[in-house]
């Protein structure tokens, strides 16, 4: 029998750590004229992306990143033993078609933004668990599909409050592996759906912010370490209110990080960008971590960080029914060699 | 390092079975008056549950079908490791919000109709691979919230073919462990999108027999068994004629099945009952694979079985956009002890 690698925490641990050998990433042309701009693949200046709708368009990105992840990592599709995937349309149907596209063994996600990180921490799973060789994680967001489905028709330009974040327009791969070369995932901490009765839809960050101050709570308690253990806490998309709403409750549980705690949704828009509180979406959290913080981990600027990808789980029907926004938020440890 | 347990191949096998120490059911009353009626833990008569909206009813089953399996295992909800669960509607909110009220580490998944047995297999692995000690496993779905979500408005009593299925009402659950009493997982064939091109959303049998096939063959083809080797291989819902599509597909295939192959949503109405094709839905495998075949394989009357559950990879967005439907297969082998 297998040793547990848990032991009742709810945090796990690799006695292999798995290794993210490839990344691949595609941004819109507002992600592309961002601060980070520099550190993704390709930069798609046509919202369509040469497709009749912003939904083939958001595929076509998807499936283009993984692709890349998987060339990059000197692999076929069929090399990968699962793919595992998600998005925020209905349906995940960007996923889905994808899916169909690359022909692998297919384990459908659905965590909303915090979908990045559910994939990579389910896929060490499965490959420290012995069950997979390869496995390929990504994820997709559209400004346009993401703002239709959820809000308005986005020719109508509703105008949005200030603490509104952007959805992120792009998509992320990463090939994650049981030997090779790159930083490696040490653990990984599954969240709880948390929920303190926030309601309001455009303020997702302030509906996600309990949920990314429980998860690094209890993974500190977890691990039995301290805040400076890590160079870098960075969470996927509170933006910049949500951002000092988890700052402050993980005060209050004790943990100061405010010297080492960065957003994904912060960092990749600028303030003239008129983004508001910053970006969201599955690919923002997404983008971040294949892109920018691959390389910073990679050029030894980091060395080990915790990202923790957040989830606000809403629905137009479950706002409809009055229902307030449960907020998910699963963590993962990566380091660098 | 721990031994791969599927070396390349599609099918994984587990090395200490992970145990399916209880499971819940509970469905509607079209449900309740059918062949399986009797093997259901509760047949609700109230389409609303007594909420104010099917949705709300619907997350009350699911609620209600995964606390019911939390105590018949003797456990607490503070005692399951992971929760896995999905469900048909956008979002997935029954399954988001049924995590927040429990309050398990929670990872959301979508497999459309297929989501039952992709959360039997990963909790199968999560629990072998040392990950976890207990995992429940729950999926719901609802005539009335999935035929307004995908379909017409409910009220509307639009005309249907008689190659349509009925989403089956209903919630169920499971709990899985490392030790305990019970049937076992021993395999698990995590499925690939298909799509051989048929776009009608009315016919979702036809859509998803196709993978239904390439799963179970490849299934037997890993295993190096022949179909004898089971009692029963029981798919989720391709319907009367989504059935006879697959038994020809593994005819094609070289594999004849036809003196040991059923389908839950063929099982679950009588023709009386006016389902036209059969049933369908997350519940549909969910209920009869928890409910009758639970029983049955308790008794020994089966004595190993090939569960595998369909999914249909459509959205109202996709197919308003012209695509066909990819359709999806996860097979789990389950044996009486």
């Amino acid at each position: 029998m297998p040793a547990p690698k848990k032991n009742g925490l709810q945090t796990v641990w690799f006695q292999n750590p798995p290794v993210i050998i490839s990344t691949a990433t595609i941004v819109g042309s507002k992600e592309g004229q961002g601060p980070l701009g520099h550190t993704f693949d390709k930069v798609v200046e046509d919202n369509y992306y040469g497709e009749n709708t912003w939904e083939k368009a958001e595929r076509r990105m998807l499936k283009e990143a993984m692709q890349n992840a998987i060339q990059r990592a000197n692999l076929q599709p069929q090399n990968i033993d699962y793919l595992l995937a998600g998005d925020l349309l209905n349906q995940i149907i960007s996923a889905d078609f994808v899916a169909r596209d690359l022909g692998i063994p297919f384990i459908g996600l659905y965590g909303a933004c915090s979908t990045m990180y559910e994939g990579l921490a389910l896929g060490a799973m499965l490959i420290d668990g012995g069950f997979a060789e390869y496995v390929l994680v990504g994820v997709s967001s559209h400004y346009s599909t993401a703002e239709r489905q959820y809000r308005y028709p986005t020719e109508q330009g509703t105008q949005r409050p200030l603490y509104a974040t952007w959805t992120v327009t792009g998509a992320a791969a990463a090939v994650l592996a049981r030997q090779g070369n790159g930083p490696v995932i040490t653990h990984a901490t599954i969240g709880k759906a948390i929920d303190l009765g926030q309601g309001d839809p455009m303020n997702m960050g302030a509906a996600m912010a309990p949920a990314a101050a429980d998860t690094m709570a209890r993974h500190l308690m977890d691990t039995q370490r301290q805040p400076d253990y890590y160079d870098l806490f960075i969470t996927g998309d509170l933006g910049t209110y949500g951002r000092e709403l988890a700052l402050k409750l993980m005060q209050q549980k004790g943990y100061d990080i405010s010297t080492r705690f960065s957003d994904c949704g912060v960092l990749i828009y600028s303030p003239e960008q008129d983004a508001h509180a910053g970006g969201s979406g599955c690919a923002c959290a997404g983008v971040v971590t294949c892109g920018y913080l691959m390389q910073e981990i990679k050029a030894g600027r980091l060395k080990r960080i915790l990202g923790v990808a957040t989830g606000a789980l809403l629905s137009l029907c479950s706002y409809q029914q009055g229902e307030t926004i449960p907020g998910i938020a699963h963590a993962v440890v990566i380091e660098g060699r």
